[in-house]
């Protein structure tokens, strides 16, 4: 099969053998797979990753000197089960699942292993169980969004927000806009979204945002009405940001980091001392989740092709990688790898 | 008045006018003031306090070229009142306050301004309002320790302890100490207890602690029952410790911030995404929990006897500063100023 490959810090497309499917897995078809946030983050720093991963306990990191197929936003077609397996979808079901491959005792992430590649493939394996099938009626494009729709409304749910917080949205990619509509079917109004990128302020106000703020211009807290708990969500990820928020946020601040720093980050404890900050570190999501984003993408209660900036063959992933730097022009790529 | 004034970066003995009261204030003759490692803190890293607390709005810093007389953790006999005051407390009876003097937009803190000199001097001005009478048979040495004690039972409560949480509380000086007495009065078995000094394992275990764990010999987290979510109360507060519990801690576990880091610190926050960890910085305490820790201190809840290991006069203020950083010797020093 063809793959776009993170081979030797570079992404090349080249042949690599079709994955057999063990017991309890499938083989798919990918139809569609979104470019993560997380997949440049990892082609960047991949040394780091693969160093703190292995500080993990219970973690496996990739191997850097083995090919990996990067993608764990996919939907896909079944074509076979491996042995002594359900079908409990039939062949040809059109399915998206959770990037997660359980082995014994290890739980690899496809996508980030060198077992188990992505959806930057024409084809994976997939841990059966967990597939679930896409209604009739929702495309595999919009399908695919099912997993950066669920990071997002995982880090509202862990937000555990209250009657009266008032929810800021700092960083208007692909996490922070999801986080947003998270906030609005919860009823969280007026939900404020800062963003320096005049096309992501636009998006954020299409999926739900009330306020849309340059911070270049102004500090989104001083939107905020006095005597309501800010809820901040930083979807953001970079070095420096979560002081910066130290900085600017208000007394008693809840502080949700859904932004992915693999860098090491220098902060200022006695700005959090001294205003009584509190933070939620996020990451994922759980199955209940999943499967909630998949029927709200059903449903028609998210505007999938507002998200949606452009497609690319396999051909086209190095590219691509390139191209999502520019806040203007996208918000999330789709990896069509049959084009 | 005669006290020990922070001057010039040193500790130095000498004279100063005694305070005037102004309305609702109130003078006192300090009884008893403890030495807080906060103040060891602001002597050594002075300039560090005055640069950050300049960038926090609302705060106004110490100016390092006038006079500081330290000391909030005081217990003083009334002398005298302010102009048109309410003498809601005779004069004579000794109380207990919260180190605040709020002044028209202000809330200066009571030994960390210019203005409003602390317990290290013999007479102070306090905010008459506020004033707790110490109750019949509460030494002024026990009642002095309300402060402290508060700041632990704050921690815990800012924790929101839910049922079956497993509690580890991390250093065992006078915070540490006091979050364990919070610990057990909510009745959160087993406290696990950790600190690099026997003689502070020793008071953990009789303030409360169910097990002290020598952090060079094994890891307090081992020790955790599985299956529980470990709330870990930091009450160190130098560089460093944050990353080193995100790198210890479990998976989802809460830490309670309540040691004074001044210093910029680093951490990795790879560790706390991965994990999902939470932190909670806390600060101060409520005029209730104040209230609340009084009223332990007179009910005999606490081993007050313990945790007092010196008592000095105002010409052994600077030695002790000195020595208090021997964890075998001390835990809390009173300052006598009357001696």
């Amino acid at each position: 099969m063809k793959a776009a490959i993170f081979r030797g810090g570079d992404i090349v497309v080249d042949t690599l053998p079709v994955p057999v499917p063990g017991q309890n897995q499938a083989l798919v078809k990918v139809l569609c797979c979104g470019i993560c946030g997380s997949d440049l983050h990892a082609a960047k720093h991949a040394r780091r990753m693969v160093e703190v991963t292995r500080r993990i306990p219970g973690r496996i990191p990739m191997e850097l000197d083995k090919d990996v197929v990067f993608g764990h936003e996919f939907c896909g077609e079944i074509l076979d089960y491996g042995p002594d397996t359900e079908h409990r979808l039939r062949i040809g079901a059109r399915v998206v699942a959770m990037p997660i491959m359980p082995t014994g005792d290890i739980r690899f992430t496809i996508g980030y292993s060198n077992d188990y590649p992505g959806g930057y493939g024409e084809r994976m394996g997939l841990a059966a169980p967990p597939m679930l099938e896409v209604p009739h009626g929702l495309s595999a494009a919009h399908a695919s969004l099912t997993e950066p729709l669920a990071v997002g409304i995982h880090a509202v749910e862990k937000a555990a927000l209250q009657k009266g917080d008032a929810p800021v949205v700092v960083g208007c990619g692909p996490v922070g806009l999801a986080a947003i509509v998270g906030l609005r079917l919860k009823g969280f109004h007026p939900i404020i979204a800062a963003d320096f990128s005049p096309k992501r302020r636009e998006l954020a106000l299409r999926m739900g945002a009330d306020i849309a703020v340059d911070p270049a211009k102004e500090a989104p807290y001083g939107k905020l009405a006095p005597g309501h708990r800010a809820v901040i969500f930083e979807c953001v990820g970079v070095p420096g940001m979560l002081q910066q928020i130290f900085e600017a946020a208000p007394r008693d601040a809840r502080i949700v980091v859904a932004g992915v720093c693999m860098e090491p980050d220098r902060i200022e404890p006695f700005f959090g001392i001294v205003k009584e900050l509190s933070l939620q570190f996020v990451l994922g999501y759980t199955p209940e989740e999943f499967a909630w984003c998949l029927r709200l993408l059903a449903e028609g209660q998210v505007d999938a092709e507002a998200l949606v900036t452009g497609k690319v063959g396999l051909e086209g992933v190095k590219d691509a990688f390139a191209e999502l730097g520019n806040p203007e022009h996208h918000t999330k790529i789709l990896v069509e790898p049959w084009r």
